[in-house]
């Protein structure tokens, strides 16, 4: 299986690409997408949007793994950031990946076996479960790879309660996409 | 000038079209668009998106004024409304409308001469404004008819001090998010 992992926001966002099962994961991809301070806000989040979709064409992952905002210094941040978290999942819905949401203690929880974990433990859980020396760029890489490799935790427990059949059904999910949108269309009175 | 005026929300989005010159407005248009509670958040998001795409495509504005959150009960709300609202910024500008942020104060202001005017005062001014006698469906109805009718102000404002050019230009925007689309994709490091 392979998984985007995406840890969201206006000016940069942290993306992964991690493929493999539990204990033989492999990093496929690790980078951000920065926006331009200065832009208007709408033509930063088209920007992230059109990226992720340039993303998501590229490496074709299985499933999308993204971080909740589990706090924020005040609710200006939270919209802002929010509005990017938007963007990015619709950008993921509307190319037919299912996404999967997970909070900051979840993904620590799966990484690094603790809910509380700091910051230095997961990134040395993220290196050492992905088999790589180094992660390069800013922290928001090494959470987007944390959060893919907590969906590639998370799936495995579903796959074993579901008795090995794989959840991951794209034909699906561009169904429920065009039937939701089909659905707000008759809803506009 | 024809606006569409959008107050965003996750489970509701008021949207109005709104064509004329301050002093001679004409409502085009006005309702909501409902999304499933019970469906994933990025369906209810790209069902949200799909459904501007279809206003713009059926309306085609000249630009949009999209209400911004002033405050909220807390910060999940804030984070839901930020979601709503990254991805009705997103559909806009990917349409190539131009679109412009207001605040509640600005709008009150612009629709009934004070920053505190009340709801019922300000449902009053928007009702009389439009030449309506009433406009059917939830608040959020009236909110958007508000804060389009604020960009026309706004705008008229703006031809003033430039001399009555119109700033309006479709071209030059999506010209604007092509390259901001293409910026970001570089930015994938």
């Amino acid at each position: 299986m392979r998984v985007l992992g995406v840890d969201p926001g206006l000016a940069r966002t942290g993306v992964a690409v991690v493929e493999g099962e539990p204990g033989a994961l492999r990093l496929v991809h690790a980078g951000c997408i920065d926006t331009l301070p200065g832009t208007p806000n709408p033509l930063r989040l088209t920007a992230l949007f059109a990226a992720l979709e340039g993303l998501v064409a590229s490496h074709r992952p299985d499933a999308a793994a993204v971080e909740q905002l589990f706090f924020a210094t005040n609710r200006t941040t939270a919209m802002r950031v929010g509005e990017a978290r938007g963007v990015a999942l619709c950008a993921l819905a509307r190319a037919g990946i299912e996404v999967t949401d997970y909070s900051p203690p979840q993904i620590k929880e799966a990484v690094a076996g603790y809910g509380g974990a700091g910051k230095p433990q997961v990134a040395r859980m993220v290196r050492s479960l992905l088999g790589v020396e180094r992660i390069a760029g800013p922290d928001d890489v090494t959470d987007a790879c944390a959060v893919a490799i907590c969906h590639h935790h998370h799936a495995r427990v579903g796959r074993a309660a579901a008795g090995g059949r794989v959840a991951v059904n794209h034909g699906q999910n561009r169904l429920a996409a065009a039937v939701a949108a089909a659905q707000a269309r008759e809803a506009v009175r």
